[in-house]
């Protein structure tokens, strides 16, 4: 009997890496320090709690089923909102509402692949995108990024043939934490022409990169519907993560292609979510802009600090949203050593292993520190924890 | 170049539906009656709108990712109300929440089949389990009614090939109202057992039977955790239908499977509609019971006023939970006719072509009726619009 869908693919990362530590007891002058998962641990904003509640209470069709694509109030912010960051002209029905950034980039890939067809993936990879080409049936083709974590577009060119039907960048990278140039997202989006691909770009950290600006122009693009997709989440802008609410900009006819996936899957998003990303957008973009200058400022700390483990080896690859992608100095695999971490010194990352191909050695060196959830004192005892560790032989 | 996995499948008959009616002005003295989708709508009960403000409000966790299988008080309680219902012993780490039970169906299916493997649906079947097959790359084995509306075990048996991985069925039944009996539950059961299959039973419109007591007794065979997978939703009940959060209950292995499906779908469900389930669990079981009176009474208009168009050759196929499954006596294709209702009756039902394969003769013959959203009135107004309709020739 041929494997199931879901057999076809591995334990989620963050679910394996959260029984590592479920039922165990830290010491108390070393509690958890979890830089595994990259999420706000803080609840949204008074006032965005408030809106939630007024609408629970008094508006009715947060009740009940709505649009597939979503509420037209939160597609029409959105669409504003992304013609102003990027200087470009899109339109509310080029928007399309998800129950998360996972589910849009599920729904996209629905929308492109049939079994077997190849989709490319820079490596270290975002797992859940992995996971979910796995169980769709697409083959992933592996991209190995270079020394500054950037991929290589030439490199790209050589992995495209007749199966393939998109290339999936990150910006700023999960997990490696670059911010990807301009230039080099406007050089993936002429292959994709090029080779009548989608380019699709999940800038789910979008508002978290230290650059300001619009971080491409790649929605001025002539007919750019056929060729880009982005990917958003308001998940971490407002600190939404529980509540499910991400969003594909793409064109019109793709989007009714994945409005049968969304109807199918989960019929609309949940509607709390929207009316709370809506609020998010209309009046928390100055305290928006604090979240990001407090993330810059934890980034600034891990780049400050990082000579601490210099000293003992360690390398840091790259640094940026939420994420340092770091290379460590002992034999073992990472994925042993994250164990020894959580024993040793309570201390949870994410081995490089989880974000590359098996057969890809430079996972093993790797571990990617999801920082944004640290303040001063946690990237301090980050640094001093690692500095203090002695990996078991 | 193949189609991709949405490009195989048809779209939502609940999309396509709506768009005959948006943007349409309907006479002030025939307000549109729209019967097309089983759906609540009006809000939950006051009290459950206040514990999800105040969950909003005051508990940090509803705003944060939770665990992928579900908040364990919600886990916890609906195994509870399963034991009590099923009189059967049935566990926390059996249940699986999801976001609504159609991601439910997609998470099961996708941990029981890949590409090519089928399954076994009675028709006329729900559309959204036929699409998910259909983008799944799962062939889906129409297995017709017969005259009661009820699915033959003996036919199902002849259609089981190396192939087959599942049965589903759906009871009460959508489209077709049918209540399944018990016996008819166990000999389908035997079935899978005998072809190591599962059966999926989707008991979304379980709180509207109109029999007492436990349905079946699946959850008190040996070992039912290999062969049985129920599928169930809060949101008719305590109508939670903008919440989308629905149920699995399996074994633990399945659900270690599932797992990994909804983690990379939408890494956990929202929080507050699960709140909002765990409260309705805990206060709403008497509001529930009168709840299911009141559709009780309308399923009882439905039949009692149905020898007015009965006299015009109309039939009724099946009656119960939200739905009438009904055959018209016209010639032309149910497809057609429904926009006629449209235009001519204000009146709005789903053909019974969206619920069979193209080449099955008798979706054309047929209507579904999702009355329960329509009072006595309604009613009353749908037995007298469908008695003076005249078919365009």
């Amino acid at each position: 009997m041929q494997q199931s869908r879901t057999q076809s693919t591995f334990v989620s990362p963050i679910v394996e890496s959260s029984n590592w530590i479920r039922g165990r007891d830290f010491p108390a002058e070393q509690p958890l320090l979890n830089l595994s998962q990259a999420a706000p641990t803080d609840p949204p904003p008074a006032a965005l709690r408030d809106a939630m509640a007024s609408a629970a209470l008094q508006d009715d069709s947060v009740h009940l089923y709505g649009a597939v694509l979503g509420r037209s109030e939160l597609r029409d912010a959105l669409a504003v909102q992304t013609c102003v960051h990027y200087d470009a002209d899109v339109t509310s029905n080029e928007i399309g509402i998800t129950s998360g950034c996972n589910q849009a980039f599920a729904a996209t890939i629905a929308s492109l692949c049939g079994e077997g067809d190849e989709v490319i993936l820079p490596t270290p990879w975002y797992f859940n995108h992995k996971m979910y080409l796995d169980m769709a049936g697409v083959k992933t083709i592996p991209l190995p990024v270079g020394a500054q974590m950037m991929p290589s577009v030439t490199e790209a060119a050589t992995k495209i043939t007749s199966r393939t039907r998109a290339i999936v960048l990150i910006t700023p990278n999960n997990p490696c934490g670059v911010e990807y140039p301009e230039g080099l997202l406007k050089a993936f989006y002429d292959l994709a022409v090029a080779h009548n691909l989608v380019l699709i770009v999940d800038e789910t950290y979008r508002d978290f990169d230290s650059r300001t600006g619009a971080p491409h122009q790649l929605f001025s693009e002539p007919n750019w519907q056929k060729h880009f997709v982005q990917l958003y989440s308001f998940s971490k802008a407002y600190r939404l993560t529980g509540h499910r609410v991400g969003a594909i900009i793409a064109g019109q006819d793709r989007l009714a292609e994945i409005e049968k996936f969304l109807d199918t899957m989960t019929i609309c998003p949940n509607q709390l979510g929207q009316v709370a990303a809506h609020w998010g957008i209309k009046h928390l973009q100055d305290w928006l802009a604090g979240e990001r200058d407090e993330i810059l400022r934890r980034r600034q700390a891990i780049a400050d600090g990082f000579g601490q483990i210099a000293q003992k080896g360690w390398k840091l690859l790259g640094l940026g949203a939420y994420f340092a992608y770091v290379e460590h100095p002992y034999t073992q695999s990472s994925t042993v050593l994250a164990r020894q971490f959580v024993e040793q010194s309570s201390l949870l990352m994410l081995p490089g292993t989880m974000f590359c191909p098996a057969d890809d050695p430079a996972g093993a060196r790797q571990f990617r520190i999801a920082f944004a959830n640290a303040d001063s004192a946690g990237i301090a005892q980050l640094f001093d924890r690692i500095a203090a560790f002695t990996p078991e032989k």
